[in-house]
């Protein structure tokens, strides 16, 4: 049978001639292993066409599980043409695969909820699918199912499952007064994208080919931080994580209010990557605004007791890995700047609710 | 604080106001236990507000994960005004909540995505979330988080995660030729109440309103078959499963492909609801047709050895539950159906892909 796909086909065609056979290899039997030995099978996925996804679990271990709906047709750099239907396939896995990562969790799966309209040619509905699929491979977890289906526009949701040793799950709320305060890398970069994209109506000053790859990339390729977790949840020494998909200033604020403390930031510390400052001058804004504000990135916010920190730097370091201090957490319930002339004041940036 | 429900909160105050109020319960910490003693407990739920909710697992046991987009405002007889949010919020969760039972799994978990329209005012998105809420309780787990956010439109999907003892979740994949064919009750009524409610507008005949409103419970308050799936897996002599959301003739066709066998159905057997036969001849179709349709009703189809039937029949009525014979699954590959008067025909009915 030749299949056309230019054209549009109904669902059951879609179902077995495009998804059934990306997911086939699903049958051989995926598994992933704990540091303790403790095993997640997977016994039924994709390719079963069951009710559900079906793992066997021995223990004792702990499962996380989320969900994020992503925009999807509703990104502004999808609108305006600079993602296409394989970029937000990658981002909604992703998307999901980093509230995993932050929990220190090694991932087990992912379930994609894909529903396009009737008119989306196979071509274009297959590149969502194999966008989402190339992002589960490259966290090495399978796409175990999910639902497929007609909406008048492409709608993108998933839910993301991971495996933790028992008591290692990294939460939000073990953070204490003297911790110090990390993030893995560069943040703002998400949203210098947004800014320096979304403001082309009027001729405004062109940066180059490349640096406008490496902000794109942001949207494109976002990767979830799966072995910065693992190495963060693995080593014992971590009171506190979450990933910086709400901005670095809403990721330390969630942080402070879920473990009662505050947190003493200092300007003079921020990793700012040169393009957000580039993007910052273009756009007449402070850097720190970008690099603390409501921009989606995927970073991982971590606390932990001083006296370890060469510990994990070194264990980091092995893994050509790295983090920066930030700040410190204070008894003081507040969530302060020390900018770089010596003077406090609240936190800067938009907190709050990214419109992606 | 005094909040107006009548307006439409932004997202901070309908989270703290709203969400956070009806999931403060959680803290208690829930638990369910499997017929060997294997646990899964809640450790981080919706509560926790972190980036996923937690679970520890002993074992061994299985885990099955799925999930289901529900149409939500863009269900046909929530446009006709037939369905509030409450209803499609309840629905949600119990879409969600029969692939769990269709696995034979105790239900863990949903998770919603619940992304509603700025202007919704607190009121009406509250009923979303406690309609939600109800539909977990009935099954008797939490709705451990999600995403809550803003779309263009009302747009709800889920995932619901169970646990089954080890070797005994219910697939699709196990029926073998001999194996009994039964179902535990009436298909169609969803269908039947699209029929009559879609078509009203030329002032067709009525119904009472007392049968109105069982036709409508089908949409209001649909029922995860939980019990049913429950004494089907601990029974340890179920061949396959599948719940009949996509209709009874797609459950069967798809119990037949995945096992490789055929199925011979009695049409004297089909369960038809008086009010199917009813609404069947106000529509001038055959109930059979209604009853083996695309209609989307929570039964468990399933498959068994005839020997074991009293015995299952037994624990049924001991739960004062019950299931009805309707066919035979045969060595050819077909599915036919036995008329009444004798006569074979392929299995009738629209077979495939609701348009809820």
């Amino acid at each position: 049978m030749v299949v056309d796909h230019r054209v549009a086909s109904d669902e059951p065609t879609r179902l077995s001639e495009i998804v059934a056979p990306l997911f086939a290899d699903q049958a051989k039997g995926w598994w992933t292993q704990l540091t303790g030995g403790e095993r997640v099978e997977l016994l039924a996925g994709a390719d079963a066409q069951d009710d559900c996804a079906v793992f066997r679990v021995n223990g004792p271990q702990e499962l996380v599980i989320g969900s994020d709906y992503v925009r999807g047709a509703k990104f502004r750099l999808y609108e305006l043409g600079y993602l296409n239907e394989y970029d937000v396939g990658y981002y909604l896995a992703m998307a999901n695969f980093s509230d995993i990562a932050a929990m220190g969790a090694q991932p087990v799966a992912l379930l994609s909820v894909i529903r396009y309209p009737r008119s989306m040619p196979d071509e274009v509905f297959r590149m969502v699918v194999e966008g989402v699929r190339a992002a589960c491979d490259e966290v090495g977890a399978p796409n175990v199912g999910g639902d497929i289906g007609t909406a008048e526009r492409l709608i993108l949701s998933g839910s993301a499952l991971g495996a933790v040793e028992s008591g290692g799950t990294l939460r939000r709320n073990g953070a204490r007064s003297g911790d110090r305060l990390c993030v893995t890398g560069f943040t703002g970069l998400a949203a210098a994208a947004q800014r320096y994209f979304g403001n082309f109506d009027s001729g405004g000053t062109r940066i180059s080919a490349e640096k406008e790859g490496c902000l794109l990339a942001a949207w494109k390729r976002p990767q979830a931080l799966v072995e910065h977790g693992r190495l963060l949840s693995t080593s014992g020494v971590v009171t506190s994580c979450q990933d910086s998909s709400d901005g670095l200033k809403a990721a330390i604020l969630s942080i402070a209010a879920q473990s009662g403390v505050g947190f003493l930031v200092d300007e003079d510390a921020l990793p700012v990557a040169d393009l957000v400052a580039e993007i910052a001058v273009l756009s007449g804004s402070e850097p720190r605004d970008l690099v603390l504000g409501d921009s989606v990135d995927f970073q991982l916010v971590f606390t932990m007791p001083a006296e370890h920190l060469p510990g994990l730097r070194a264990r980091f370091a092995a893994h050509d890995l790295s983090f920066v201090e930030i700040g410190t957490a204070t008894t003081s319930r507040e969530v302060m700047l020390r900018r770089k002339d010596g003077t406090m004041e609240d936190l800067p940036g938009a907190a709050w609710r990214h419109a992606s």
